[in-house]
C-alpha cells in the first residue's frame, strides 16, 4: 500500500534518535560534524552502538560478545544512521539509496564472522527502506579497538532523491 | 596499437569472474549488493582474495603469508575487482580512471609492509588501463581480520567515462 | 579582515610540504598517485605522519606513545593533507569544505582514545579554514598496523569551491 520509510519506520516501532533535539552524540567524540551534503550525495561520519551518551555493546567479537549481540550493535548503529539522515535531510523518504557502507568490528585475530555482524544494520535498511533503495555496497573489517570500547561502526554514504531540500 | 582495457586483459589472459553467470560472491556475505552507481562514478563493494566460493590466500601477514603471497592475494583481488566493473557497466572499455582504493592488509602488529602488498591489486589495474587511467589514489591498512580469514580486501571507487551506458 | 586560509597559514607559520617541489612521498609507498578530481569533488590518498622521507612519530598509541603525541601525528599528517592540497588545486583558498575523513590509529587493544588522536588532524583544519569549511565529517578507527610503523593515517575528500580551476 505505501513504501514510505517514514510510515514503515513507524509501524515497526523504530526508535531513532532525535539529533536536532538530543545533539549530535558524535560531538562529544572531538572536533567533527554529522554529516556533509553535496547535492544529492550525504556523506554521513561514523555511527556506532550508542543510546545518548550510553555505549550499549562495548567489548571484541570472538571474547566478550557472540555475532548476535555483534548484530545487535549493528542494528542498534542502524537506527544512529537512520538519525543520522532525518538530522540531514528531515525525513527517510528522501533516501533514494544506500550507496555503501564499511563496517568495522572490534574482534580477536581469530574472529571471522565479522560480515554476519554488519547484517544487522544492512538488514534493518532493507527492512525500512525496501530492497531496491535500502540493500547497499558494504564492505566489513575486522580491527583492534574502536572509540569508548565500542565493538562497532559504521561509515556510511547515502544517495538522496531528487529534488530533496 | 590498442589501449582497450579488454583487449589488453584478453591478450594478458587475465581470469576475471563473470558475476552475471557465477553470481556476485559477496552476497554469501550477508545483506549487500555488489555495486552502486550514481552517473559516472561508480562505487564497489568490498572485494577479496577468492575464487568462486573459495578464498585463495588465508592467514596473517608477517606469520602466515610473505608479501610476495599477500601481493599475489592483491592481484586476484584485482580480478574480483575486473570482473565487478564489467558486472556493473559489461566492459573495462568504459572506465576512465580508478578514482581511488582503500585496502585493507590481516597482519601481525610488527608488519610494516603493507602497503607493498596493495601492489599486487594497483599495479594490475596499470597494466590492464595504462598509468593515466589505471593509477589511481590509495591507502592501506593493517587489520585484525576479516571476513572468513581472506588475508586481503579492498574498498575501490571508480570513474566512468562519459556516456558510459 | 580575511579569512584566507593561504593566508591564515602563513601567519600560523605551518610548515607545509610542498610537493611539486620535493615529490608526493606515498609514491615511494607503492603504486599510487596522490590525488584523484572528479569536478568539485577531490579524493586524496592516504597521508601519514611523516615529514620528507621521515615518519616522525612511529608506535601504537597506549604502548609506545601518549594520546598527546599521537595527537602531534594527526596534526602532522593534517600538514601534508594540505599539502597534498595545494598540489592538486594550487591553493587552499579553493576548499569549499572538509568532507569527510577517514582515520586509522595504530593501538592497542586496549586502547579506547583513537578518536582523540584524530582532533589533531580536525583542529588543524577548523584553524586553517574555520569552523564553516573546515569542520568535516569523521570516523576513526583503532587497528594493527600501518605501512613503515607510523602510528596515524587519515583518508580525507575535500570539496571544491565552484570554479576550481
Amino acid at each position: 500500500m505505501t513504501d514510505s520509510p517514514e510510515k514503515l519506520a513507524l509501524i515497526m516501532g523504530l526508535d531513532i534518535p532525535d539529533f536536532d533535539r538530543i545533539g549530535y552524540y558524535g560531538a562529544d567524540y572531538g572536533t567533527m560534524k554529522p554529516y556533509h551534503r553535496i547535492g544529492n550525495l550525504l556523506f554521513l561520519s561514523g555511527h556506532v552502538a550508542q543510546i545518548g551518551t550510553e555505549i550499549t555493546h562495548k567489548g571484541r567479537l570472538g571474547q566478550d560478545l557472540t555475532t548476535e549481540q555483534g548484530y545487535a550493535a549493528a542494528r542498534q548503529t542502524g537506527l544512529n544512521v537512520l538519525g543520522g539522515i532525518k538530522q540531514a535531510v528531515g525525513s527517510l523518504d528522501h533516501v533514494k539509496s544506500i550507496v555503501r557502507t564499511l563496517n568495522f568490528v572490534v574482534c580477536t585475530p581469530d574472529y571471522e564472522g565479522a560480515h554476519k555482524v554488519s547484517s544487522g544494520l544492512s538488514d534493518l535498511f532493507v527492512e525500512v527502506f525496501g530492497r531496491e533503495r535500502g540493500l547497499g555496497g558494504r564492505a566489513t573489517i575486522g580491527v583492534m579497538a574502536l572509540a569508548g570500547g565500542v565493538c562497532f561502526e559504521t561509515w556510511a554514504t547515502v544517495e538522496l532523491v531528487d529534488g530533496c531540500p
